[in-house]
């Protein structure tokens, strides 16, 4: 099969950790028979250097016609980098902003795993984390706060700032339905996530929740208060299977989540459209700090990677073998520096890759 | 001095733990020479049993008489209880965010606090939370989501609703004063938290205060989205003396600090307006579950009192003489049950409250 496959890599440790992951994809392809057929885009910073702003609608366009597109991060260090000179439109993240809506990518998956062999660098006491946890979180990309109408203006002497939330039935509907199918995959358990005691997007939110749910009787759907997920996260996250939330509550969310495992490094993430479409990048951001070092962390993109080939090209058993050979990697003792421990080797960015790659 | 404090006992454990929060109080008037007039207020479920609705404009008239007002815990279980069977307008907690709104309590303080004698509790790892934590979210409390406009209608055949967010200049400036005020009696550092990357009301927020931050040179200042917030809550927490939010983020973030502490039974709040008033109660819920079996904590409720004698009345040395009373009862090894531990003395919520009382 041939896989024509978008490549953003991005700024800060983007392009070494997307650099690892295209050449597991290219080993998945040596063993499996397919091709990769990579096309470079530009966005974020990268795109600002070269084009001043951080997505051009040439790259829009080029995405779109590509099967998937696979990301690094995007962004640098806000109180150094010349890009946070310009106004908040034309900044990096903008452009991030602007593809997902582009693109309809209206569901963002982040799984939050606690891994065995890396459970010492998890924050929360072994007893609550005895066992494990995996979880999903299923947060909508396209609408609420985010995209919303907004302004600021001067109402006699006085600034004043407005944002909008909206959100109707049908943008719900179709996240709701997402996160029910990836619940039937999984351990059969939605939790809804608003804030229904205040907001009437929340309660709309709930009521199509509930709608929905009545066509998967097998998922056991519960209802939970934003403020109280917070907390439940830290307090019992094995109690989750699938998170289901708008736009702002995933953000916060699902940072705190992938915090709660400890191992921000190995987290992967996918946003889809209604198509097999998807833009994938871990779910860590730029980290300017150790980029170019060589000793960031390639997992979370490789996850991505492997995501990427069971969403967008149903491409199943590839995606087991990369799930195994990082198990397998880790099981052997080999980390990088972000998720070291004593007694375990130390790899840098590239080794990791080969390490990885070696076992497809 | 009379002290003129309104009482709402609330819902579920309220009336438990207000009582013995007013015990303290007593002991407290009697050792130092005040009296305290107590003014029963229905808020809450309790109003909706008797008048048919949350809080009536008698009580809002009667609170506003008042020099200080304790409370309990509002609400029951949303499940079970006929109150959630209302309208959200008519609800238990709508009663809350009417007062909030009707006394213009825009500063809402919430410490979070690591107890060295609970940190057994504490879901965190002992050497994420050696040495012990102790920050102070200040949270703005009469603004952005909670009371925009909000609506839900139907456009061409779809449900769509609408909440909006709006700060004004000067709402923000005077909550950032207050957070500025708190942080010079404490470790002079400031936390600001938004999302200045995707909200037009962030970026004022920022702005504004940039501009308080130019009058407390002393202060540091720094700005963290609430994303990355949600995650340094879990990660390190010791890094936070005064967190400076807007009401929706304030909401989940200081939830989710008071879990990391694991003791969400020993927390109090103030929420204060311009004028020396202040509405103080526990930062945990009514807990409806353990309601009328004399077992919940009441410690929250009367450090909240202690903290309505320092913020209303200026009795600072009345106020440390309950936080240290407190302090020895734990030192001695008396604990409710939600923080018991092995080998230490489990009490009732009244025995509780004696042996504080009893310490005054
Ligand atoms: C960079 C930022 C705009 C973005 C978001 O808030 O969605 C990021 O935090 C994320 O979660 O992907
Ligand atoms: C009950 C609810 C409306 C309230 C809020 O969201 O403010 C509560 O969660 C709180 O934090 O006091």
């Amino acid at each position: 099969m041939n896989l024509n496959i978008g490549v953003i890599k991005g700024d800060g440790i983007g392009p070494e950790i997307v650099t690892e992951a295209m050449k597991v994809l290219d080993q998945v392809g040596k063993t499996y028979g397919h091709t990769c057929d990579y096309t470079q885009l530009l966005m974020g910073g990268a795109s600002i250097d070269v084009h001043g702003v951080p997505l051009t609608d040439e790259t829009v366009a080029a995405a779109k016609s590509c099967d998937a597109v696979l990301m690094g991060s995007i962004g640098g260090d806000a109180k150094t980098s010349p890009w946070y000179q310009l106004e908040p439109s034309k900044r990096p993240e903008a452009g991030l902003l602007r593809i997902r809506k582009e693109l309809n990518l209206f569901a963002n998956l982040r799984p939050a795993v606690l891994y065995d062999e890396l459970k010492g660098a998890c924050p929360l006491k072994e007893e609550i984390t005895k066992g494990g946890f995996d979880m999903m979180i299923m947060r909508e990309l396209t609408g609420g706060l985010y995209f919303g109408e907004r302004r600021t203006v001067e109402e006699n002497g006085v600034m004043t700032a407005y944002d909008s939330l909206t959100y109707n039935e049908e943008e719900i509907r179709r996240i709701a339905k997402r996160g029910f199918d990836i619940a039937m995959k999984r351990r059969k358990k939605v939790t809804s996530v608003d804030k229904a005691n205040v907001l009437d997007s929340s309660r709309l939110w709930r009521k199509v929740v509930e709608e929905v749910a009545k066509e998967y009787p097998k998922v056991t759907l519960e209802h939970m208060l934003v403020d109280n997920c917070a907390m439940q996260l830290v307090k019992d996250p094995k109690q989750f299977d699938v998170i289901l939330t708008e736009n702002m509550f995933g953000d916060i969310l699902s940072d705190e989540a992938s915090m709660v495992t400890g191992s921000i490094g190995m987290l992967a993430s996918a946003s889809l459209n209604e198509t097999k479409f998807g833009l994938y990048e871990p779910s860590g951001g730029s980290a300017p700090d150790i980029a170019g070092k060589g000793i960031a962390n390639p997992i979370a993109t490789i996850l991505s990677a492997a995501m990427m080939l069971r969403f967008s090209f149903d491409l199943d058993k590839e995606a087991d073998a990369i799930e195994q050979a990082v198990s397998r990697v880790l099981k052997e003792g080999y980390r990088t520096i972000d998720i070291m421990s004593e007694g375990k080797q130390q790899v840098d960015t590239e080794k990791m890759g080969n390490l990885i790659a070696g076992y497809i």
